[in-house]
C-alpha cells in the first residue's frame, strides 16, 4: 500500500502545502506570544547564509554595521506624522520596567527611523560626515491580526539601513544601488528567484517616505510577495528630528536620507519560489549545507568512504554534512533531506561500495545517478554547479506564463487569479487601483515599458498587479 | 602650549577614563530609553569580529543555531521558582500589543530558558533525539538601575546556548567544554585577555542552576570582570516545563541541561584590559581593522603608494582600511585611530614617499619605526604578529603583580583594594563570604589549588576574591 503523502499537494491546496513543509521540514514553530516564531535550526542556517551575502554587498556599497535600542520613546514616534500614523496600530508598548510603571512608556521597535535618527541629529555636523550609511540588523515587532510563519509575523529579524545625503540626488542614486546591488543581486544571484524592481505607488508608500522601490517575487501558486524595499525619505525624519549639516559654503542644511529592508519573510520566499510536492528546494548558493554524505550501513568500508568523500568535498570549498544516523530506517532520512531541500545527497550503501559506486540525488529534479567513486567528487561539483540556474529558468518561466498584458482593470482582475498582470499606469490610475483593491488584489509596483525603473509620470509605465502575501 | 589631554589619565580616575575613551573613540552612546546603548561601528566591528570567532567555536562544539521570540509569556517565568525570584526585579513587561491591552502581559526576554525549554519539551522524545545542542545570538532586556556602557546596559546582544543530554556527566562535561574551547579560547587566544576559569559560589550561582562556571578577567585598574559564564541547570527547567525522553531501555528520564552565554559586555573587558592613557588597544586577532593607511598628502605619488599598500596587505589576508581623508589635520586623524586602537597605522607622507619609505606606527607600545617601501608589507605583517603576545604578558604581567595570597578574610579585603586576593575556601567560608560582600568585595570563583577546576569540597580549593565591575 503506498504511503501516504508527507505534504499536501501544492495544486490540492498551496497554503496548506506552506503550513505542512514549515512544520515537516522543521523550518519553524509559532511561539507562545500570539504571532511570534521559533525558527529552526535548518531555515537559521538558510538565514545565516543570506545574511552573509547581504552583509558582503551592504559593506561593499560602503555602509557601516551598528546597533540601536529595541527600546524607542513612544513620544520619538510622534515627531514624524504619517510615521506615527502608519505605525501605531502595530506597536507593542512596555509600560513596565525593573518593577514600576514607566513614566514615558517605551515601544518595541518597528522600524528605526526615529531612533536611528536621533543619533544622526548628533552624529551629523559637516558636509565633511556625508554621507553616512549605517545598517543594523536586528528584530523588530509589528503586532500581527493574521501571522503566517516568515511571511507575517509579530516578531521578526531583518537589517534595516539608514543613510543621510548632502543631495537629493546622491540620495536617490543609493536607495536604488541597494535595490540593484544588494537585493535584487541576492534574490536573483544568491537564492535564484527572479525578481520585478519598481517602484510602489502611493498608496503602497512606507510611511514617511516619498518614495519606495520595491523587489517583487511571484510565487509558486502565482501571488506575489514583496521581499525587499528601498525608500527615499527626503527631509522628512531630518526635518523632524532636526538633522543639519554646514555645507561647503557655510549654510545649514538638511540632509536627504533612504532606508531600506530586507527579512526572515525572504525564507518564505525561498520555500514558495522553489518548492514541490516533495519539499524545499533551494540553490546551492544559499543552501546551509549544500550535500549530505548518507552512510547507508554500519559497515568499516562504507564509513570510510564516506568519511573521505565528507574531507574531498570540503577540501573543494563545498558546505557538507554527514549523516551516519545508520539506527534510523533510510526512507525515513531521505524523506527528510528532501523536505528541507538539501541540494545533493550521495547515498553510500554496502552494496554500492562493493560495486565501486555511489549514487547522486538531485533534489531539483529529484533524479538518481550511481557514478563511479572515483567520479564522485567531480559530478558532485558539476551537478552543484547547474543546480542554481535550472532553479532560477523554472521560476522564471513559470513567472513569465503566469504573467499577462492587459488593457481594462477587469482583464487585470480576471488575470491576477492566475498571476500577474500588466497594465498602463495611465489606464489604471488611482481610481482603479481602489478598485482593484477592493478585490484583494493590489499595484505590486510600476515598472518602465523595458522593464527597468521608471517615475509613475513617464509615458508607457506599467503597473503590476497582482494578490499578494 | 601642549594640548589638554583628550582623556582622563587612568590613574587619575579610572572610570571616567572608560567613560572617556567610550565617548571620544565613538564605541557607544546612551540610547533614550534609560540604561540602554547605541553600539557605534567600530565597536559593533569589534563585536562582529568576537561573534565570528565564538560562532566558529559553538558550531565546532556541535551546536546548532536558532532563533527564539524575544517575547515570553509572564506565566512562563514562573515555573522554575528560583529563576522568576532571580530575574523578576529586572524584568520589562509589554502590556499592550497592537492597540489593546493583552490578555496575558508578555516579558522581554531576560534569558530564554523557559521560552526555549518549552520548545525542547516538543522537540525532544527519544534518546536519539539527544544530545540536543541550540545556540542563539540575540538581544535581551534586564532592567538596570546603575547602568554603564557595555558592563551593564538595560538591553544587551548575546549569545545563549541551551542543551539537553541524556546523564548528569554528560552535561556537566559540555557545561566546561564550552567555558573552556570557546569562551576561554576567545578571551585568550583571540582577545588576548588571560582569564581565571572557576566555579561560583552558591551565593553567586545562576537563578535556577546547581552550579555556574565562570571566566573572570582582571581590568586596567585591578577590579574583576565576569566575562562569560556556562550552567549546569541539572533537571529544574527539565521538570518545570515537563521535558522526556525515552531511553535505551524504554523508561521515560527527564534530560540533564546546561546553558552558557557571553555578551557584549566584553567590548568593556577589551577597553579595560587593554586601553591606556591614549585609548583602546586591540589585539589584531580581534580588530575589526587591522592596519589602517594613511595618505598625508594631496599627492598622485602618495596616492599611488597608498592604494599599493593597502590591496597587498589585502593579499595578505589583513583587514585594511584606507584613510585618505587629506582634507583633515594629520594630529586629528592620528588621534582618532589610536583613540580606537587600530593595532597598526601607516603613515605615508610626500617626504618619506620620495625618500622610498613609510612609517609603521605600533599601537601596542606606540613605537614609530622608518622602514623602505619595499619591506614595508612584510615588516607590518611582522609586528603585527607579535602584537597579540605582547597585550597578552602585559595584562598577563599586571594580574600576576597584583594578586597575592592571604590567609585571612582581613587581609583578602585588603588586598582586594589593589586587586585580587586568593583564599582557602575552607578558611573563607560562607561566613567570610557574607563579611567580604558587606564591603563590596565578592568571590569571582573557586579554583583547585592547581589552578584546576574543581568542586569546593575539595582539598585545597581557593577563593578568588575581588571588587568587580
Amino acid at each position: 500500500m503506498p504511503k501516504p503523502p508527507v505534504l499536501t499537494p501544492q495544486a490540492t491546496d498551496f497554503p496548506k502545502w506552506y503550513q505542512d513543509v514549515v512544520a515537516k521540514a522543521e523550518l519553524a514553530d509559532n511561539g507562545p506570544v500570539r504571532g511570534t516564531m521559533v525558527i529552526r535550526p535548518w531555515a537559521y542556517g538558510l538565514w545565516e547564509q543570506l545574511q552573509g551575502e547581504i552583509n558582503r554587498r551592504i559593506k561593499a556599497a560602503g555602509a557601516q554595521n551598528a546597533y540601536f535600542p529595541l527600546l524607542i520613546p513612544a513620544s520619538y514616534l510622534q515627531k514624524e506624522a504619517e510615521h506615527v500614523e502608519g505605525f501605531a496600530p502595530e506597536l507593542a508598548i512596555v509600560t513596565q520596567g525593573g518593577g514600576k510603571e514607566l513614566e514615558e512608556p517605551a515601544v518595541i521597535r518597528p522600524t528605526s527611523e526615529t531612533i536611528i535618527n536621533s543619533s544622526f541629529s548628533k552624529w551629523i555636523n559637516s558636509y565633511k560626515d556625508l554621507p553616512l550609511r549605517i545598517n543594523n540588523w536586528s528584530n523588530v515587532v509589528r503586532w500581527e491580526l493574521r501571522p503566517r510563519l516568515f511571511l507575517r509575523t509579530t516578531e521578526f529579524l531583518w537589517q534595516e539601513g539608514h543613510t543621510a545625503h548632502a543631495t537629493a540626488d546622491e540620495a536617490r542614486a543609493y536607495a536604488l544601488q541597494i535595490l540593484e546591488d544588494v537585493y535584487r543581486s541576492v534574490m536573483v544571484d544568491v537564492m535564484g528567484i527572479p525578481v520585478i524592481p519598481g517602484l510602489k505607488t502611493r498608496k503602497e508608500t512606507f510611511a514617511g517616505a516619498i518614495r519606495s522601490w520595491t523587489c517583487e517575487g511571484m510565487m509558486g501558486d502565482g501571488k506575489a510577495l514583496q521581499m525587499g524595499t528601498s525608500h527615499e525619505l527626503a527631509q522628512n525624519f531630518a526635518k523632524a528630528f532636526d538633522i543639519r549639516f554646514q555645507d561647503q559654503n557655510g549654510e545649514m542644511q538638511h540632509p536627504w536620507q533612504t532606508s531600506w529592508g530586507v527579512s526572515t519573510r525572504l525564507l518564505g520566499a525561498a520555500i514558495m519560489v522553489h518548492g514541490d510536492d516533495h519539499g524545499m528546494r533551494i540553490s546551492p548558493r544559499a543552501a546551509p549545507t549544500q550535500v549530505v554524505v548518507m552512510q547507508l550501513a554500519e559497515d568499516d568500508a562504507v564509513a570510510a568512504a564516506a568519511r573521505a568523500t565528507v574531507q574531498e568535498l570540503l577540501g573543494r570549498g563545498v558546505r557538507v554534512e554527514l549523516d551516519d544516523r545508520v539506527d534510523r530506517g533510510f526512507g525515513r532520512r531521505a524523506t527528510d533531506w528532501e523536505l528541507k531541500g538539501a541540494p545533493i545527497r550521495i547515498e553510500l550503501g554496502k552494496r554500492d561500495i562493493d560495486k565501486g559506486e555511489a549514487t547522486i540525488a538531485d533534489r531539483v529534479d529529484r533524479s538518481k545517478t550511481s557514478v563511479p567513486l572515483t567520479e564522485l567528487v567531480a559530478r558532485t561539483v558539476e551537478v552543484l554547479d547547474g543546480q542554481h540556474q535550472r532553479l532560477y529558468d523554472e521560476a522564471l518561466a513559470r513567472r513569465t506564463e503566469r504573467t499577462v498584458d492587459v488593457e481594462t482593470v477587469e482583464d487585470a482582475l480576471a488575470a491576477a487569479g492566475n498571476g500577474f498582470a500588466r497594465i498602463p499606469w495611465a489606464t489604471l490610475g488611482l481610481e482603479g487601483e481602489e478598485t482593484l483593491a477592493k478585490q484583494g488584489v493590489t499595484v505590486r509596483c510600476l515598472v518602465g515599458a523595458d522593464g527597468s525603473l521608471s517615475d509613475p509620470d513617464e509615458p508607457g509605465v506599467l503597473a503590476v498587479v497582482a494578490r499578494a502575501y
